[in-house]
């Protein structure tokens, strides 16, 4: 069984270590793991994004499930890269599961982040609202993976560095490798997918 | 042809009636407008985030393409639910477009907001790079609508009200409505779908 490896840790300089250390942990579990680092584009070539585009998606196309890494980057939600991603791989119906570093819900990491609104309740301070239903996130990603019979991987405090600490990640490839959600044969698949 | 409409607009006081000058516009294109405001779905109900979460998947399944409203939201990027949306969309084969109400480039809002860390030239503050491709956000979402044979919709200048002004909007029904891109027949729908 392949799995996808989705998160924002590609932009860290030292990458490679993490996709490795990642793929190592899939092969541990019996799973195969598809790594964007291993997409071999050189980023300073012409067209480099179109490049790296078509090489993830090529990966995901190959995989049978990903594994996303939903940690709140550079605002109160994940990495849009990886949420696209998430997105995808549920469309085609892949197994879809995702951990994120941090255990507090959407609705209270916004309200903290942006204030509310003092003249007008409920509508915090850009003008809109956020949706309150005790989500780690929009609710369009952490509905996806309980549709696929999961929940988001949670830790029980911020994790230090969710870029680089494993914990989740192995917590999910458990949960993929133990799960009834996925067909018998691919789990127990002997990591050659 | 029906066009869903994804955005966080949805979280203004005023969604519903934005939701119907969005459905208005695609009606005087030819189009049929399904926005998620129309999915029925009582925010208050036992279990509301999986029934909207399942409207909105079904009306994505029924349509043709996607209109993004991919405006910086709450963070660096586009609102997580949105892009979710998008890569849902583009794994379907469904026509993906998008506008952005700010016209600047990933790479320089990111490091506006984050600031380079001194230490270590090419890290921002958070220990992170930044995708550098002149791309209005992550490249997975603007070389989705690259790959659709269309560019993210931006503007001149910031859009005051990125959530209620529908100038882009316009712009992306028009782009859609003359898009060799999409088959002939589907273009000249009757706005019925």
């Amino acid at each position: 069984m392949k799995i996808y490896l989705a998160g924002p840790e590609v932009f860290l300089d030292d990458a490679t270590e993490i996709s490795r250390r990642k793929v190592e942990a899939c092969a541990r579990h019996g799973f195969h793991g598809l790594s964007p680092m291993d997409g071999g584009v050189d980023v300073n070539a012409p067209e480099a994004s179109r490049l790296i585009f078509e090489k993830n998606v090529e990966m995901m196309r190959a995989s049978d499930a990903i594994i996303a890494n939903l940690t709140p980057f550079r605002g109160v939600s994940a990495d849009p890269g990886t949420v696209f991603e998430l997105g995808f791989c549920f469309a085609l119906g892949k197994a879809v599961m995702g951990y994120s570093g941090h255990p507090e819900n959407l609705v209270a990491r916004t309200r903290r982040a942006l204030g509310h609104d003092a003249a007008h309740s409920g509508v915090l301070s850009d003008g809109l609202h956020v949706e309150d239903f005790d989500l780690p996130d929009n609710l369009m990603m952490a509905e996806a993976i309980n549709a696929a019979g999961w929940s988001m991987i949670l830790p029980d405090a911020p994790v230090a560095d969710p870029w680089r600490d494993l914990t989740l990640f192995e917590a999910a490839l458990k949960a993929l490798k133990f799960s009834t959600a996925i067909p018998r044969a691919a789990r127990q698949g002997d990591g050659n997918g």
